[in-house]
């Protein structure tokens, strides 16, 4: 006999019928000898029905009421789900955070999780029931105050309590089969990835692949939780994350990950001093302007340029925040370049594989693809490239690292 | 500086409009110096879609479940009230039903509240906050289960708040300006009541006026708790429920009460024994249906009759349940009559003056009106009559007893 935590977002519980389907996934788990928990999400719109509600009252809503709103979205569908599962003769109760005994830090809208006291569950469990639980949600133990976990949270709370009670799998059930070799969208030959390591996933999920959200993947890579990520609405098997085998090591790439509505800013001839770098990105990001890759350029010992990349949406704002800290930094002039993309490569095979970012290189000016900014990790190589280019240079990619070329998919 | 608790009712919080407009009435009780605790109801028709939604996925889902989902809705208002609260500028917290300490009994759907643990609601007052509570709901203390007060919960939830807070006064804002002599729908000249006792109130709610729950109004009497039933929507002055001033004391008749679709069921020739009268309703209260007036008439030593009223929805059932039951009651023929209406008069002032059943009764007959069923408590007298005499009884009984012919209203 197992202990299985499985997770439903969103859309897998979107409508009645999605949370009946739901209840027959959980009960195959039941019927197949194992202990079961449940993790769900609000259904479907909820959410932002709720954030539209809070916007036509407060332009900026206090968070703790904000969670307050908003956590009761998971609230209405654990109950919905125990009903299916009570209507299917089966022993189930739902529970809140604060039931589950999910204890946050103190902090509302994004708080992290401190401890998980699994009394009530193992009870549950015990005593032959399903436990049901709202996701995204915790106490925050001093207070007695009411936290979400942020975004990704529901994946988040499924893992942390798989980990909490040692449980022998945790599957993260979604809209998509599983983790594909890039999006297949873009790429009709993308395939599904069969496993992947917690890094990779880290990458991939950080570089918008955005099934499973980087904090659970850390927080499983943290416990050694196995993941595996499916649809809801197949039987096909999805996509396990785990520790790397040894036989997968050796892969040099597992899969492409891509974002368009990229902006480059170079603000030239700052001071060299020692400052530069951490003065400069200590102020975007205090004013919450998110960057991503960064390069510098040492001109001379006095003078130096410096590039990096934002979102698009974010270009006026940035623009602005720079100009009211010209005098403060002393640099000469900002430029920009909008209209650029982010195609990366992924691949703990790399560690071991000098040559792969050459490869890379090679294939994108095969194609007459001008790189704009280069930027490497252990286990990624991203490259910035023009918006126009971004998918020749993801079928380009798919192809050259034979991403479509692996084993068949497997049917549970 | 007093202390006020405010319960807003689902339609005075039905829309984001209507939740700004009743923070400009807590704002206001605090402008004028006072502490204020506000009780909210889920939003309008909040409730009706979670039951639909529950009943798509079970014809009786369980009672646990279905206060876990219902509770939601009370505390997506407390949030929207707070953050429109914040919006104004001033200080508020929400609370849920746990939050606030309102501890109930172990059961769901109709629970008792046990006791109210107030430190966390008598601290936001201190620091200058208006707490926010969610109506309708409480935590059994033993199990930490979420449980709904049953229908009028809201209504209950503030006014035990009051009684624990020590509150000066507990104001319900509904959609009505206040409790009116009869149902202004019916009687043009129905007029608004200045002030009424808890009895009468009680007489009247039960009856079905319908703005305040009896169990309400029965918490409110046991700790002398002054309410005021107003409307949301308009500045004047409400009803009064306190304890009976003097000077009123000696109004014959408060109010006229009425409910229509009543049937009336005679059962002949039961065996006279000690237990007749409690196998009959046992049987019946077991099976659900509700009795309103009964009636014994009994024929000689050893064969009785009894009729009693009840909705006319139930008559099948009761039809059915009776007849399941004959050989063991040993009564010879049931008959019934439908198409019947109860017509009440209610008045405090009608213990010391015994003329008042039979003004009533006078001024129905002068207008051809046959009386089917009577029946009498110290301040109440009601009749049965034919659904079509209804209108004409009730506007005849305004008219007799002057209700129309009082004290101007108030405005505040």
């Amino acid at each position: 006999m197992g202990r299985i935590v499985q997770k439903f977002g969103g859309t897998s519980v979107g409508s009645v019928e999605r949370i009946q389907n739901a209840a027959r996934r959980v009960i195959k788990e039941v019927e197949n000898g194992n202990e079961v928990v449940v993790v769900v999400s609000a259904m479907g719109k909820t959410t932002d029905e709720l954030v539209r509600l809070a916007g036509e009252i407060s332009a900026n809503p206090s968070k703790r009421e904000m969670d307050m709103l908003l956590t009761t979205g998971e609230q209405i569908t654990i109950a919905l789900l125990t009903m299916a599962l009570h209507q299917q003769g089966y022993k189930a109760q739902s529970l809140t955070g604060w039931q589950a005994g999910i204890q946050t830090e103190n902090a509302f809208s994004n708080a992290r999780i401190l401890d998980i006291d699994s009394t009530r569950i193992e009870d549950l469990l015990k005593s032959g029931h399903i436990a049901v639980v709202a996701g995204f949600q915790g106490v925050i133990t001093e207070t007695n105050d009411i936290a979400t976990l942020g975004r990704g949270g529901s994946d988040t709370t499924a893992v942390a309590l798989a980990a909490a009670l040692k449980a022998d799998r945790c599957d993260i059930y979604t809209d998509v089969t599983g983790v594909f070799t890039t999006d297949p969208r873009v790429v009709k030959t993308a395939r599904k990835i069969p496993s992947i390591s917690y890094d990779e996933m880290l990458e991939m999920a950080n570089l918008g692949a955005g099934v499973l959200h980087p904090r659970a993947v850390e927080f499983a890579k943290n416990y050694q939780i196995s993941l595996e990520v499916r649809s809801s609405m197949s039987d096909e098997r999805g996509t396990l994350v785990e520790e790397e085998s040894s036989m997968e090591q050796n892969l040099m790439v597992r899969g492409l990950a891509f974002e368009g509505n990229i902006t480059k800013i170079t603000v030239s001839n700052m001071p060299n001093n020692i400052n530069a770098l951490s003065d400069l990105f200590t102020i975007l990001a205090s004013n919450g302007i998110n960057v991503d890759i960064i390069i510098q350029n040492v001109m001379n010992e006095e003078k130096t340029n410096i590039s990096f990349s934002i979102e698009t949406s974010h270009l006026s704002e940035t623009q602005e925040v720079l100009a009211g800290f010209q005098d403060k930094l002393g640099f000469e002039s900002i430029s920009y370049e909008s209209g650029l993309a982010k195609v990366s490569i992924v691949g703990s095979g790399m560690i071991s594989n000098h040559g792969v970012a050459a490869k890379m290189f090679k294939a994108l000016s095969d194609q007459n693809i001008l790189i704009k900014m280069v930027s490497t990790s252990e286990i990624k190589v991203s490259t910035v490239v023009k918006q126009e280019d971004m998918v020749k240079s993801i079928e380009t990619l798919h192809d050259i690292f034979e991403l479509d070329a692996r084993v068949p998919v497997q049917n549970s």
